[in-house]
């Protein structure tokens, strides 16, 4: 018999836990609104792109290459320019397997182990444990309400390179950032760009919510601007679509975008949903988008609505301008990695903050609750449910719509 | 300005070559027959999984859990008993992205750079090089008719466990062998399972090709054997419907699969094309795959007449029971890969030996021709140009349909 525990590689997590169904009150994770899955229109672009194209499936990557599909790649550079600002045609795009793929890949193309990656010291907990994973530190630069903060970028990169520490890379997420929702403006995006060109650092743009802005002009992406024809732009349609589609996509200079399709071994990205995700961008994408917007922009409101009332001044927040979730900083006193192991005894989940972070312990008496998913009543009941429980353990929120708690 | 040759982690590969489509005679690969790809059946599949679970794209992994889209693993586990003798249920099968992300994870699970896993000596050159890529070392067992030898494969594993060295696992393809095309019979299996329990030492079994036996009955899995519920299965939609699905499974004892699962990060398998060859499979996965039988047996003649009408007895070939390829070794002064780089120039692709063979050397004199993807006319011709090529580099063959060649 052979004992397995011996056997396995040196770090390898343990065990994933049997599935047990999604949680009654779901606001963990980044799922998206069932309702808005445009499923008829879906369902007449898989008839017309596998009449079109079905043959091909018989081929890896469809006889167009390991970039992925050319009618896609096509809308995809067609629409960074008019909606990002990105100068790039079809051949400088790769689609991915998920933007997490190209993240990955982009790991995968720069990081030794040991290696420096400087982030927002909030953001994407799948970002932050890839580099980790990988023995390579994370070090994290302060947000406020505009984003990373770029002057202590540059205090940052300074101060790493003095030391001889000189970072691979910068990896951040200027539009509608994760966890904190706010929208970079154009100042601070020049900013940022001007300490990374100082410092000669590499900056990877993730933009994997950038087409769900509510309100305002969408500022065009780092790469973008002038300056920045060096940046790493990538990009989702697990957000503006579905996330269960695994279709996101990356852009740079050529020569460096070929490297990184050197490194994607996979056999190519699965050819049915970039056939069909093809054929509805063409005709449908701008509207859709816009009704995504509208939906998600009211779920915003209820749930800002809910939390004010819930928890009043005990709770502080960023309104999001964008995306599907928010960020909440609950008083020093509460643990929500406790309030979460609590609420999931009674059917609520959410995203602690620990590991949204760079420094785990700054953000430990945060969370993030995903509003895409729940119907308005679920948003409702399950703020309330969050307050409810957070009160019993805490005795946070003190007021509930500014009325006393018993 | 970023200078990106400073920046590249180390052994990165080089930049990939721009895409500039099929070559004519296209026997590179595995691709399949675009005739035989059920466009129509895929259509009807995709409006009814869609209208039926469409919303579901909203959420991750459609609310089915990380081992993917429950219906498709109910099929498999129901076809992997009947056809492979695999006792299974659906939560003890995990779909992957294509079976290469399945062996991505096995390696991910077991090896540490300077582990040893054992291979037939011919093999799959992705599973070659991706455990080399990982710094682990790859010992060859050479193959007969039969498959990899038994009483060889005890002999390697006694000398390597003798020399401190014990392997991490055999990996092996006993189903239509990649790129020999034999089938292990049931009691060279037994011997297998024998050597590697006498040694204690795991078995991998990547069965990709086995719905695509022409011939003869199916013999049961390794895995399905008495003595080998812990050897770690194998298989894949890739050459029984299509390569550009990207599906493809892996099944074994359920904690050792969870651990799997533990190290698939990927958001998911995607889920369109999990729900559409689910309603596929339980409707049409049997006559479909004995369609496929029948058209790609008769493809396997026409490419064998045509390689004896063109090669006589300068060409070596074992004639594939199943599967896409021909294994061709021609007389020892045939470099295969000069002779490729030479074909390429007229339109003629095709896999050269080396990379085919854990010792490279030992196979640079041979090829592997694939006959799913052309057409008849196209076989044929493509066969007669490999022969013309070859002839005018190196004299081989001698004789063409048994009349001398000018």
């Amino acid at each position: 018999m052979i004992d397995f525990d011996k056997l396995y590689a040196k770090d390898t997590p343990p065990a994933a836990v049997a599935w047990s169904g999604f949680p009654r009150f779901n606001m963990v994770g980044g799922h998206n609104d069932p309702e808005m899955v445009p499923v008829d229109l879906l369902i007449e672009s898989a008839q017309r792109a596998l009449k079109a194209e079905g043959k091909k499936l018989a081929t890896y990557n469809m006889d167009h290459g390991a970039l992925g599909h050319a009618g896609l790649r096509a809308f995809l550079a067609s629409r960074l320019k008019s909606h990002r600002g990105i100068n790039c045609g079809p051949n400088d795009v790769l689609v991915t397997t998920g933007s997490m793929q190209g993240m990955e890949l982009v790991n995968d193309l720069l990081l030794n182990p040991g290696d420096t990656v400087v982030m927002e010291q909030l953001s994407y907990a799948g970002a932050i444990s890839g580099v980790k994973r990988r023995g390579c530190n994370v070090v994290g630069v302060p947000v406020d309400d505009d984003g990373m903060r770029a002057d202590l970028l540059d205090e940052t990169l300074a101060k790493l390179i003095k030391a001889g520490t000189k970072p691979k890379f910068v990896y951040m997420i200027p539009t509608i950032q994760n966890p904190t929702g706010t929208v970079m403006s154009v100042a601070r995006r020049q900013a940022i760009l001007d300490a990374c060109a100082k410092h000669d650092v590499l900056i990877v743009e993730d933009e994997c919510y950038s087409d769900l802005l509510f309100e305002g002009e969408w500022p065009h992406a780092i790469h973008a601007m002038k300056g920045g024809e060096q940046v790493i732009h990538i990009g989702s349609f697990s957000k503006s679509i579905s996330p269960a589609l695994r279709l996101g996509y990356v852009t740079t200079q050529n020569p460096v975008l070929q490297k990184i399709v050197a490194l994607k071994r996979d056999g190519g990205t699965p050819s049915i949903p970039q056939m069909i995700v093809a054929d509805f961008c063409e005709r449908h994408f701008s509207s859709h988008v816009k009704a995504m917007q509208k939906t998600l922009g009211h779920k915003r409101d209820v749930m800002k609505e809910a939390l004010e009332a819930e928890f009043g001044t005990d709770a502080e927040l960023t309104v999001p301008k964008g995306g599907i979730f928010f960020w909440l900083k609950l008083p020093e006193q509460v643990d929500t990695a406790v309030l979460l192991a609590e609420c999931q005894k009674e059917g609520l989940s959410f995203n602690s903050g620990r590991e949204w972070s760079t420094d785990p312990e700054t953000a430990k008496h945060s969370l993030r609750l995903c509003f895409a998913l729940p119907d308005e009543a679920t948003i409702k009941a399950g703020v309330h449910k969050l307050a409810e429980v957070c009160h019993r353990l805490t005795g946070i929120p003190r007021h509930g719509s500014n009325v006393p708690r018993g």
